[in-house]
């Protein structure tokens, strides 16, 4: 159904494939707040011009290992894909491979990219940069974004270690998950609108970055990365009060880096594997029951919901069915529904 | 005296000098921890033979844009510099290079690698992986290591921007210094050695991860691409228990982003400044005086201990000219002393 609303909607049938794929893959993986449940958000800014159905990506490619990846504001996840292709393709003829990607919108959980590079069995590092929603430390008020990095390294008889965070203490889409239950936020996740610390989902406005300054640092130098090196910043503009400076947007970039560059495969995944047995071995904490490692409990939650299916909140379903029926496309029976 | 102490010790002239302004950068930027008082610590590891004085430095180059420079226990300014500019010559012919470091000793601080990068136009991400000494998120025990994460972005009216940080919530410098001041340390920064929180610095045996499982995901993922790409794993032989295992040694990878793939590096410089202005306008929190950009607080110590010098603890000096003097290498008259 996601996809069919989004070739109502214009997008190219491979594209709409491409976005409904990245949205189900973060349902699956438990990262709802980058699921299906934005399909609403994706037609508003289709309606305001913000992003564009059948946008013309194109690429320049000025240096054998970089490619720019100008989006015209194609979906994220068209976009995106675009990037982890041009860096595979890239690291393939050096070793290794860069792609920045500007001007589109909405890119989702970036685990679904560098994963992407790491099945051409890559490495893979992604950031992406938006809108200023976090705080930086020092300032009041929402200064930077918080900004998401993606790690991604390929392994043999262990999946892939995919680390995937927010630079944030908690990302928004947690905080909003917290607030619809009616729990409290862990002490130093968030502050009022007045910059007071709370625990208090519904007074929450700015979330406050991970590690102080290392969080709220991190996210300025991915801006620079992301949306400098594409002459597209976001935070001047954001913080100039102009409205084109606070249309919504978002910038990024894949590094990409072939491990047959360092060796063949099959040895650096043995000494990923035997690396991940070493953490998986180590004594739990009095806190925690086993230790995991990045990627495993979204893989667990995906191979859950294969099972039983992707539960999907009434507001989420009832928008969905509505934007569905609305461009004419068929809704599915739901599971249990 | 520095560079003295090394070629007395069978440094080349080059190499003690490149080692001895390491060191003194982290000094005057106010990283003392990684300053001159490591300077026996290296003699020790010369003398263990896991650090090698005249260490042939091996550089092999598979694919155009990746170098992997075996240090075979140079030290690690030596190894590392030479990192920096394989890196930057790997971006000068492709747009971005990349160079893995293997098996050098103590890299110190290592946002002095990216600034070399920068200062060539570039923007550099930089990452060390060592022996581990940081608790990893749900494991007892020091589990991976305070793998530090250095940024470097060149600006244009404004001095670099240069994030350098450990993933700990605090860097182990840090701790010894609270320790020797005999202050607290944090909340939520160590635990003890039965893994108890503690912000008593003579119980902290173990950093904790900055960010919890982000901190040690970061810390696991940098271990997998500078060490795991170089067939040089520390993080299982670690925990292995053997001697082997667990000798000290340090393995990095620098990356440069050649600025003149993307953009004329003036255009990009005025970017950087423009953001950097943007966040310094932003108004300050309630708990801070002025908003700060990442190394600009080191800079500012920088240019006040180059006025009146760098203060050396009663031991670090005593240490240092018993070095000196059992090398037959003279000893300055310290500034005030």
């Amino acid at each position: 159904m996601t996809a069919g609303i989004f070739q109502a909607r214009g997008v190219s049938e491979a594209d709409a494939a491409a976005v409904a794929d990245a949205l189900v893959w973060a349902n699956l993986r438990g990262v709802d707040s980058h699921g299906v449940s934005r399909v609403p958000r994706y037609l508003e800014l289709f309606d305001k011009g913000q992003s564009v159905p059948d946008a013309a990506v194109a690429v320049h490619r000025h240096r054998a290992a970089v490619a720019i990846v100008d989006a015209h504001g194609a979906p994220g996840p068209v976009a995106m894909n675009r990037g982890a292709d041009e860096a595979v393709s890239g690291a393939r003829e050096c070793g290794i491979g860069w792609a920045s990607v500007r001007g589109t919108v909405h890119t989702g959980a970036i685990g679904y990219y560098t994963s992407r590079v790491a099945a051409a069995g890559m490495a893979a590092v992604g950031v992406v940069a938006g809108m200023p929603n976090m705080a930086y430390a020092g300032a009041r008020g929402a200064a930077v974004a918080t900004s998401p990095l993606s790690v991604a390294v390929p392994a043999g008889r262990h999946e892939l270690v995919l680390l995937d965070m927010a630079t944030a203490v908690l990302a928004l889409g947690r905080i909003a998950q917290l607030k619809a239950a009616g729990a409290e936020l862990p002490p130093g996740a968030a502050v009022t609108a007045d910059g007071e610390p709370t625990t208090d989902p519904a007074l929450a406005a700015v979330p406050l970055p991970a590690g102080g300054a290392k969080g709220s640092g991190m996210s300025l130098v991915f801006e620079l990365l992301a949306s400098g090196l594409v002459a597209n910043p976001i935070v001047p503009g954001y913080h100039s009060g102009s409205k084109e400076g606070r249309r919504h947007r978002q910038n990024g970039f894949i590094l990409a880096v072939d491990v047959s560059a360092f060796m063949p495969l099959e040895e650096f995944t043995a000494t990923v594997d035997e690396t991940v047995d070493a953490i998986k071995s180590l004594p739990p904490s009095a806190d925690a029951t086993e230790v995991l490692v990045p990627g495993e409990r979204g893989r667990r939650c995906e191979a859950e919901r294969r099972r039983s299916g992707v539960p999907l909140g009434p507001k989420a379903w009832r928008e969905l069915t509505e934007a569905a029926g609305a461009l004419g496309v068929a809704v599915p029976v739901p599971l249990g529904g």
